[in-house]
């Protein structure tokens, strides 16, 4: 049986396998600097944060090995915020996974968590927006200089995230149990075939219901509502069975644009952990 | 950096990855009853297996503790071959990988090796050929119960290679000191482009230079051949850039025909993970 942080890996591996997912690195799509081979190796370089994650270490630490051993590839940040969803799932699986299993890993985290958190974007280039001014001592970029701040300010790992609400929706799944991974998971369990074909059809819904918020902060809010209007419509047209050619071009129409949905694309990711750790697919 | 381990989990997942890699599942092809993701569990399960070879077990139990892994999807056997070049050079990594070191790992195995290469076959169904009437007692198909014959004789792992040549080019490489697969790293590290796209490349000379021995087995030695001048005929028209629509075609026209020339893609694994492994790549 495939321990949890294998699990993990095999996650990453079939989220970017998974296609037409639009706008993002696929089975069938490299961006220019990007390739399908740098989510590969980023895969393979985060076992170790995620098997101390699985041994019970605490999250921020496991985080940051994750992202450390993620960035020893050539394409840069290929998957920090599906590991920032994945390191808590991860320590909080034991023979299958719960909601309240998942909130109590990251109610449990301290102010040492929030400082590994901070040290992992020592390790690869992270695109964040530019933070209040009265809360530039906690600017993320800072890494680990942001440490006096946080335990000036008593932080916890939750409490950032908690910060970081709204804008982020991976931050938005430590706050609210993982619903929306959760909700993945179940898509990816009722939908047929392939695994990874299943987890394309879940990231078009997902991203249907939300605007994207990696697009909405570096392309701006109409954009991300743009192409969630867009998803919407396509899925739309005949429900559930989507209209392939319609799902292509966007995806090649994102693409061009340079529209990334990468939020979206991280909870495909944490959504296939909990499918494939509580058994609700099979591969 | 990756540990071995890690670089040959990886080497897995960029053997498949490459495409076209005429006959055999790629980034853009699945058979029909194995499919693209069935590779990614096959390597994500492979790993504990290639750690115990990293970290000083003997080839045999590691061997066999990897296809037990590698077993744990429902596509069947993904990658028994190329385990069983990994893990030797596996082994005898060590900041780097030689000729000379795998050569000796090699020599090193022992009887209680092979009873764990049999006992290997135990987790999933290979294709083998049928064995002389004389040699029943060394069938592999026996698993465990041919572990009498193996100590009466003491055959070492070694020597139950050694046997299998000719018409088994993995085993080949166990007694030709790696030569092929030193071969294929060496043409990855010199072509161009993304990694997998090498790897495609090598695929296709590497097809060219001698049947496929697995295809061989399966389907007959002028099946093989054919397929290997095909290959070859490929690659003439216009010597190193190959034809890319020719490949296309060829790729398809094996797949359709079920001719999967699965020891070249064995080879190519091997010689991605010692690229990586001397750093003859970046990836």
């Amino acid at each position: 049986m495939r321990s949890a942080a294998q699990n993990a890996e095999l996650a990453l591996l079939l989220e970017v396998c998974g296609t037409p997912k639009p706008g993002n690195v696929d089975r069938h799509r490299d961006l220019e600097d990007l390739l399908f081979e740098h989510f590969l190796a980023g895969a393979v370089g985060a076992q170790s944060g995620l098997r101390m994650a699985e041994s019970g270490e605490s999250v921020g630490p496991s985080f940051e090995q994750s992202v450390a051993g993620m960035a020893e590839q050539g394409g840069g940040n290929t998957q920090f915020g599906a590991l920032l969803l994945l390191v808590p799932l991860v320590k909080a699986a034991d023979d299958g996974i719960s909601r309240s299993t998942a909130e109590s890993v990251v109610a449990d985290t301290t102010v040492a968590d929030a400082k590994a958190f901070y040290r992992a974007f020592e390790h690869v280039d992270v695109f964040v927006s530019e933070p209040d001014p009265e809360l530039e001592a906690l600017d993320v970029r800072r890494g680990s200089d942001a440490a006096p701040a946080l335990e000036e300010r008593g932080l916890t790992l939750l409490d950032v995230m908690d910060r970081s609400v709204p804008g982020d929706d991976v931050a938005r799944e430590w706050i609210a149990g993982f619903e929306r991974s959760f909700d993945v998971a179940d898509r990816i369990a009722t939908a047929r075939g392939p695994v990874a074909d299943r987890a394309a059809t879940a990231f078009l819904a997902t991203l249907a219901e939300r605007p994207d918020t990696l697009v909405a902060k570096r392309r701006g809010g109409e954009t991300a509502a743009e192409v969630t209007e867009r998803a919407a419509d396509i899925l739309r047209t005949d429900g559930r069975a989507t209209d392939r050619d319609a799902v292509e071009s966007f995806a090649d129409e994102l693409v061009s644009r340079g529209i990334n949905p990468g939020t979206t694309a991280d909870l495909i990711a944490a959504g296939l952990f909990i499918a494939l750790e509580n058994e609700l697919i099979e591969l």
